[in-house]
C-alpha cells in the first residue's frame, strides 16, 4: 500500500501481451502506473483493458467526449489517481484546461442539484418517462 | 414528501419572475418539476436557476456535452429525478438512445476502475502531474 | 424486501424491552418502522438503538442540531427512509419548514463546493492545520 | 494538480473585486486557498461566492449551524480539503472541539443507519409523510 | 425509465447468444431483468456478463464469500435492484436470513468507522503499509 | 487534522479500559491509531469498540468473511486508512493477496453494475422479492 510497480521487464508474458496491445493501441512508449499495479493481478489487468479498450473506442460518442464523462465521474467520486490520468487523457484528445474547469463546474452543480432533487423527493414529470 | 408542486397560477410574483425566465431560456411552455419544487424557498430557486443557467450555456464545451456529463454523474450518484430530466434534456438536445448508452458504459467503468485505482493504491505518474 | 415489520404483540421479550425503552425515551405510544423491521436481528436491534440513543443524548450540541446534522447527511446520502424519519423528528424537535429547506440549500452547495475543492486539488491552507 | 494559487498581486480585476468582496464580508486579511485555485476560472470563482455567501448568511439557522452542517457532510463525503477549512470556519463562529467531535458522533451514526434502512429496505411510516 | 425487457422470443441472435450462456452457467430457465434491460446495448450485454462470469467464478474466494460481498457494496450504494438480486443469489449460493443480516450489520459499522477515520484523519499504522 | 495521537501513558483511566480491552480481546501488545485518536472522545472510543467488538464477533459468518466484507465496503468508500486497517486485519486471520485482490475485483464489479441497474432503471424481478 501502495503495491510496487511492475515494469516491462519484470512481468510475465501474460502482463508483457497486455502492456504491449495498450502501447500499440495508444501509441505510448510506455504503459501508465494503474496497469502496473493491476499487473498483480493478471486476470484482472486482462479483463479491465479489454473493457476499457472496448468502452472507450469511438461509438457514438467521440473518443474525447467519453474522456470527459470518465473525468468527470471520477472527480465526483474523489479519486485522485483517476482525476490526474483521465484530465491527462483528455488533454491527448484535445481538451484545453477551459474545457476541464467547465467539466468541473457541471461536476459541481450535478451534485448540488442531486441532493435538492432528493431532497425536495421531487417527482418524475410524465413528460420525461418516454422520452428515449 | 414529496412536496406538493408550486404551479403558475398559485405562484407568487418572485417566483413567476423565475419561471418567465425558465421558459424564455429553454423557449417551454411550462417549467418542470424540480422548479416547482424549489419554489418553496425562493431563494434557493433563483439561486439555483441562475447558476444552471450559467453552467449549462454554451462555453468551451458544447451544451449537449454538458448534458451528457450532467447525466452521467446523476447516474453515478443514483438520483432518479435528475437521470431522467437531464436525459430527457440531452435528447432534447441531439442525444440518442445509443449515446446514452455509451454514457451508461462509461460510467459503470469509471465506477469500477475508481475502486481498482483507489483499492491498489497507484501511485500518480509523473506525466500526469503538469498535463495541464 | 421490504422486510415485514415485527409489532410489539408478535415480539419477543428481547425486542419488547428495547421497543418499551424506546417509546420511554422518546414518549411515544409505539416505536416506527426502523425500529420494526431491526426486530429481525435483535442484536442489532439493541446495539443500534444503544448508539443512537447516546449519539443523540443532548451534549455540547443541543438536540435539534444533532437532528439537523442528522438529516442534511441522510439528505446527501440518498437515504428516503432517513430524510422522512429525521426530517420529522428535527420537526418534532422544534425545526420548522424554512429551516429543513435551508438546510437543504447547505447540503446543495456542500456537495457542490466539495466536488470542485477535490477537482481543484486545493492545498490545505496552514492556518487550518492547527485549527482546533 | 494542484493548480497553482492565484495571489492578490496576480489576479485580474475581475478576480480582484471577488477577493476584495470576500475579505471585507468575512473580515480577513487574505482570502483562502480554495477561492485562489478558483481563481483560474472566473466565472466559477464569482458564481460559487455568490452562492455561498448567499446560503451560509443568517436565515432560519444560525450560522454556526449552517457551518457545522457543512462540515458534517464534507466529512460524509471524504472532502480532505473540506474538512480543514469548515472546521476551521465553524471554531472561528464558536465552535469547540468537543462539538467537532460530536459532529463525527453524528456523521458516523448517520453513515451507519443509512445503510441499515436501505438494506432492510424500511417502508415509510405514514406519519412522516406530511411531517412538514 | 425503466426500458422495456427484451424477451428471449424477441432477441436477436447476438443477445440470444449470452441469453444461452447465462443459462446454461446459472442452470436457470430464463434470465433475469438487469441482462433483459442491458439487452438494448449488446456490447455492454456481451462485455458485462463475460466480466461478471469471470469475476464471480470460484477462484481464491468461494462463490458465496464473493456473493456476500457483492451485496455489501450493493447496498452500501443504495442500488435497490442489485441488493434485491444479490442477496437472492446468495440464498441460491447457501446463505440463510441470519448472514445477510450479519453483513448488513458490517456495512453499517464500516460505514460508520470509515467516516470516523477520516473525520479524525487518522495516520495509517507503519505496521499496516507492508502487510500484504 | 491529523489530531495527535493519545498513547496509554497519557491516557485517562476511562480510556485506559478500552485500550486494555481491545488489547486483551485482540491479544495485541497496542492499539493501532485509530483508537488512539478516537480516544480525544472517550464517549465515542467506547461506543464504537463495543460495537465493532460485537459486529465482529463470530456468528453465523466466520471472522475472515466479516473482515473481508469490512475491506470491501472501505475500498468502495474509499477511506484510505480502513483499507489499510482492515486488509491487514485480514491477512492477520488468514486471508493473502490472491484473496484480497479478488475481493477488489468483486467491488470494482459491483460498483460497476450498480450504476448500470440504476442507468437502465432494472424493475426488481418477481423471484427476488421474497428470496428471504
Amino acid at each position: 500500500m501502495p503495491m510496487d510497480l511492475i515494469d516491462y521487464s519484470q512481468a510475465s508474458d501474460r502482463v508483457r501481451a497486455v502492456y504491449d496491445d495498450i502501447k500499440a493501441t495508444r501509441n505510448l512508449p510506455d504503459v501508465n502506473n494503474f496497469w502496473k499495479s493491476l499487473a498483480h493481478h493478471p486476470e484482472s489487468l486482462e479483463r479491465t483493458w479489454t473493457s476499457v479498450k472496448q468502452v472507450m473506442s469511438p461509438g457514438a460518442l467521440d473518443p474525447l467526449t467519453k474522456e470527459l464523462i470518465y473525468y468527470a465521474v471520477s472527480v465526483s467520486n474523489n479519486c485522485r489517481y483517476c482525476m490526474a490520468s483521465h484530465s491527462a487523457s483528455a488533454v491527448a484528445k484535445g481538451a484545453d484546461k477551459e474545457m476541464l474547469m467547465e467539466v468541473l463546474a457541471v461536476v459541481g452543480m450535478a451534485n448540488e442539484t442531486n441532493r435538492l432533487a432528493n431532497g425536495y423527493d421531487v417527482p418524475v414529470d410524465p413528460a420525461f418517462v418516454d422520452a428515449w
